[in-house]
C-alpha cells in the first residue's frame, strides 16, 4: 500500500497520525490501482491570531476604528489574505468595556459579521474574555459589588449565546490570579473577586457561559505561570469546575524564554491532563523591553521599529518557540498575538506583517512551518488492488481527487484509523 | 470605680480589654474600700521564639547536640532566663529528617522532656512541621509515593498523639507552594506532593493531625506571601479543610520590609477571617545579605558579624515590626526565629542577644513592649463601694493581692468583661 507521508525529521513523532483510507466510486465500488491525489486542506491543530484588525474589513467600513484593541488602519485584502493562508483560528475582541461602552449597546452585529466573515474564509473563532478586570466599562464604578455580579453574569449569559454557533471557544475568565489585588486603576471586577473570592468568581464565568452554550469550550487564561497559577488551577479543579482547557499566556516583549524553560513551564502545567492553549504568542522584531518592567503596559514609547537585526531574530525565535510548543502533546493551540505591526499591542514591532502590509522573515517563517513543513501537499499515488492507500500526517482535513472533477474529503485523526471515502463529481 | 489601665497612646486601642472586677473575700462577700494590688501576669497574644536551643539544657545534656536547627552551644540558665521572662510560647523543632534520622527511632523522650521544661515556665509550645520538603528522612528516597504517604500519615499521627496535652499547636504542613516543584535536592515529599496535587496533601496533613488530638490548633505555614499563598489558602477553603490559623513567614535577612508593605500584606491574608501567626520573623544586626538571592539557604558565608550599627538598626526595626503587626486586630501571634546568634539559622546576626550570651538592643525593645508599654506592673488601689475595680489592658492572666498573703488569678478577655474574684491565702 502506498503512502502518502511527512517525514518524521520534519514533525513530532506523536503529531504524525497514519489513516488508511479506502477510495470507492459513487456507488461504494473500491477502486483498485487508481491514479489518485492526496492533499492536506486543514490542520485541526488550531493556529490562532488576533482577528482584530479585520473588523472593519468584515463590515465594509474599513476605517480603522475597530472594536478591538489595535487596528490596522487601511486593511487590506492582502492582509486577510496573509492571515488565512496560515492561521485557522481568529481571537475576536469582547473586552466589555469596548463591546459595550454604553450599557445596552453592544457591539454584537459587527462583531458577528465578522465572525461570520472569518468562518466563510474557513477560520474559526474564539472569543476574548468574558470576565476580566481591565477595559471594563466604566459604567460599573462605583456599582454594588452584588449589582456589578448581576451585569457581569447577564453579560456573559447574553454574548455567550449571541454568539452560539459562530463563537464557541472563550477565555471565559482572564488574569484570575491578579484579579483581587490589582491595583492599576479602578475598576469594577477586582471589588467583586475580592468579594467573592477568586474560585467563586471563576466558577461564576464558567456556569453561566456553559449555561449559554453547552457546546462551549471554555478557558481559564492568565498570564502568571508562576505557582500561583498552579494553586489556583488545583483549587478550581478541587472545586469540581469544568475546566476544557488552560491558556497560557507568554507575550515576550522582553525577549524570547528559550525551548528548555518554555517547555518547563508547558510541563508543569501539562500535569493537570487538560490540553493547554498558547492563547497570547508574542516575540518582537525590534529592541526588547527592558527586563525590569513588570506591568508590560507601563512600558510606553513613542516609536518602536521593527528591524532587519530584530526580523531576524524574531524569525528564529518563532520558528523555535512553535516546534518546541507542538512537539509537547498537551498543546493543542497556539494563538499569536498580532498580524500586523499597524496598531499593534503597546506599539511594539510584533506583527509578523510589517505596517506597510510586507510580510516579515517570521511570516513565511511559520508559513513554512504550517503549510509545508508540518502539511501534506497535494501527491499523487496509486491506491492499491483493494482501492486503499495510507496518509501519514497532521491531524486536520484532507482531500483525495482522481482526474479533474471526482473529489472526497477525510479526516486525519487519533480517533478513527481507518476511513472510507466515495468520490463524487463535483 | 478605680481603673488600672495602660495609657491608649502605649498600645493599639483594639488590644485594650476593659474588665470590670468584683473582688470578694473567700466566702463570697464583696470587699468594699479595700486596698488592693493588681499586676499582670501574662499575655494571651502569642510571643514567640524558637526554643531550639534549650534541648540539651532541658535534658540535662547541654551540648549542643539539639535536635533542631541550630544549638546554643553552651547554653547557659541565663539565656533560658532571658528567654522565658520576654517569650511565651516556644517553637519546637520536629523537622523529621532530624527527628527520626534513622527510621522508627523517634527523638520523642528529649523532646518530651523539652516541652516539659517550657511548660514549668509558663511557655506554651508549637511544633515545626509536621510535613515540609526539606530535613525530611533520607530513608524515603527511592520509595514509591504511596508507601511515602503511608509513613508520612503515620509520622503525623504518631507525634501529634505522643504530645498531645505538650504541644497542641502545629504547623501542619509547611510551604505548600514550592513543595510539588521543589528542586533543591532530591526528596521524598515534593514528589508526593506532585502525585497527589497540592490540596489533597494538606487535606491529608491536617486531617490525620486532627484526628490523632481533635484540640490541636493546626496552621498553614509558607515563606511565599505572594498571590501564589492566596490561590492555595483560597483552594483550601474552597474544599472545606478546616485551617486554625494562617502561618506567614517573614525572614528578614535582606532587609526589614517596613510598616507600610508588612500591613498591606497582613491585610491581604487577613481577609480570610482566620488569626494570622507570624511564624518566623528574623532581622538581621549585621549586614544584609544582598537582594538578588532568592532561596535563603543559598546564601553561606563563613563569618557573618553583629556590629553596633546593625544593633541599633535590628532594635529600631524590630520595635516597628512588632507595633505595626500587633497593630491588625487579625495577628494573635508573632514568632521571632533565634534567641541567640550562637547556631542561628544560616549563621546570620538574627538573634536576640549576641553569640557571647549578652542581650542586644532588640532583646530590650521587645521586653520593653511585652512587658512595660503593654504590661500593667504592680499597681495599688481601692475597691469601690461595691467591692469592684476595672482594668485595661491587653487580654491575658492577671493577678489582684491583698495584702501580703491573700490573691487571686483572673483573666482579661474580649469574651468576658465582668469577672469575680475570690481572695484566697496562700
Amino acid at each position: 500500500m502506498q503512502t502518502v507521508a511527512l517525514s518524521p525529521a520534519s514533525a513530532p513523532a506523536h503529531r504524525l497520525v497514519e489513516t488508511v483510507v479506502t477510495v470507492t466510486d459513487a456507488s461504494g465500488v473500491a477502486l483498485p490501482d487508481a491514479e489518485i491525489t492526496v492533499a492536506q486542506t486543514s490542520h485541526a491543530f488550531a493556529f490562532g491570531n488576533i482577528g482584530f484588525d479585520f473588523i472593519g474589513l468584515a463590515n465594509g467600513d474599513d476605517d480603522g476604528a475597530g472594536a478591538g484593541a489595535g487596528s490596522a488602519g487601511a486593511v487590506s485584502e492582502r492582509l486577510a489574505e496573509l492571515f488565512v493562508d496560515v492561521f485557522n483560528t481568529a481571537t475576536l475582541p469582547f473586552y466589555w468595556g469596548r463591546f459595550e461602552p454604553r450599557q445596552g449597546a453592544p457591539d454584537t452585529a459587527r462583531l458577528q459579521r465578522t465572525a461570520r466573515w472569518f468562518l466563510d474564509r474557513g477560520v474559526a473563532l474564539k472569543g476574548h474574555p468574558l470576565v476580566w478586570h481591565s477595559v471594563q466599562p466604566d459604567w460599573l464604578l462605583g456599582l454594588p459589588s452584588r449589582e456589578v455580579e448581576q451585569l457581569q453574569r447577564a453579560r456573559i449569559r447574553r454574548d455567550v449565546a449571541d454568539f452560539e454557533g459562530l463563537v464557541d471557544t472563550w477565555d471565559a475568565i482572564n488574569e484570575v490570579v491578579i484579579m483581587p489585588v490589582f491595583d492599576n486603576g479602578d475598576n469594577g471586577i477586582t471589588p467583586l473577586a475580592r468579594a467573592k473570592g477568586r474560585i467563586p468568581l471563576i466558577r461564576m464565568a464558567f456556569e453561566e457561559a456553559r449555561a449559554a452554550n453547552p457546546r462551549a469550550r471554555l478557558l481559564l487564561n492568565d498570564f502568571d505561570l508562576s505557582s500561583a497559577y498552579e494553586c489556583l488551577i488545583e483549587g478550581v479543579l478541587e472545586a469540581g469546575i469544568e475546566i476544557d482547557a488552560l491558556g497560557l499566556q507568554t507575550h515576550m516583549h522582553q525577549g524570547y524564554w528559550g525551548e528548555d524553560a518554555m517547555l518547563a513551564t508547558v510541563e508543569r502545567f501539562a500535569r493537570y491532563g487538560l490540553p493547554l492553549h498558547l492563547t497570547e504568542t508574542s516575540l518582537v522584531s525590534g529592541r526588547l523591553m527592558p527586563p525590569d518592567i513588570v506591568d508590560l503596559n507601563d512600558f510606553q514609547v513613542a516609536d518602536w521599529p521593527s528591524t532587519p537585526e530584530g526580523e531576524a531574530r524574531q524569525a528564529d525565535e518563532l520558528e523555535r518557540h512553535y516546534r518546541s510548543l507542538v512537539s509537547h502533546p498537551a498543546v493543542e493551540a497556539i494563538t499569536y498575538w498580532g498580524i500586523t505591526d499597524d496598531g499593534a499591542w503597546l506599539g511594539a514591532p510584533i506583527g509578523l506583517v510589517r505596517a506597510d502590509g510586507t510580510p516579515k522573515p517570521s511570516y513565511h517563517a511559520l508559513r513554512r512551518l504550517v503549510k509545508d513543513k508540518w502539511w501534506i501537499a497535494p501527491t499523487t499515488i496509486a491506491t492499491d488492488a483493494d482501492g486503499r492507500f495510507a496518509v501519514t500526517g497532521f491531524a486536520g482535513g484532507y482531500e483525495v481527487r482522481a482526474g479533474a472533477a471526482a473529489s472526497a474529503a477525510f479526516s486525519v485523526s487519533a480517533t478513527q484509523r481507518h476511513v472510507t471515502v466515495s468520490l463524487t463529481r463535483a
